[in-house]
């Protein structure tokens, strides 16, 4: 693993608009969702409250239309941190194909936690969509202890 | 869920051209890699094999560069056969998103088995990439006992 291939997996994550979620359910079966996200760097503006790199991610309004699906995904977290997530692009030409998986440790972070203001931020920053929802009271998922691995068809 | 909504989910799964598909590791991170896959239905040519719905999906000449990776897959379906998946496309107009996701039991499927064929000859109805890649000897995952649960933001 170059330091040039470990720059462009966390580049690709911190650009792109949606990545993949998996959870783990009471059953042992995995869940997954289409997830927006932010990458919390433990350099920069983040600091001081980020001392590794972290995935957030907020149970926004979007998901209001499906409170058991998104109870399953706090509950599934709760019991079972481990996650993984996928960012890619589908291509018809299979020659361009790449993916960055990643998985990592998740927690629930309520608004009076410090990150949670700091995670907002980070997805207003990136998001517009954001910038017009109230989120003070909505739980912020973090991922830490993120291992990442990539692959390309051109390699 | 009405039929129309089951009928729509079906038609979501069958009509996208990649999904993402999560395994379960032996330490119980779930692995998420984007892949693609055809429907085998219960009726119609694909029986007598299939008296379920079938996701099938082949580990392709597209996979050969990471035999880890793939032994991985291979090896998390093994031990634990239950998987999920899902299937959306982002936008940036988020009163427009919507997904399918799935859970089943996963099993690989050997060449000698004449399912093999069935979910080749599917596989390769569906993606033109197929028809020129030898995949008599590569293993097929086929995944059975489908659940599916849909959600739109505009509902």
């Amino acid at each position: 693993m170059t330091v040039r291939r470990r720059d462009a997996e966390w580049e690709s994550l911190r650009t792109a608009r949606a990545a993949r979620l998996a959870t783990v359910d009471n059953r042992g079966f995995p869940s997954v969702v289409p997830f927006c996200f932010a990458v919390l760097d433990s350099t920069g503006t983040d600091s001081p409250c980020v001392s590794e790199p972290l995935i957030v991610s907020v149970l926004d309004e979007k998901s209001k239309h499906v409170p058991d699906a998104d109870l399953a995904r706090v509950r599934n977290i709760q019991r079972h941190p481990e996650v993984g997530f996928v960012i890619d692009h589908y291509s018809e030409d299979w020659s361009a194909l790449s993916f960055v998986q990643g998985k990592g440790m998740a927690r629930l972070v309520a608004g009076d936690d410090p990150l949670h203001g700091v995670a907002l931020n980070a997805l207003r920053a990136k998001y517009p969509q954001y910038r017009s929802m109230n989120l003070t009271e909505r739980p912020v998922i973090a991922i830490s202890t993120l291992q990442l691995h990539s692959w390309r068809a051109n390699e």
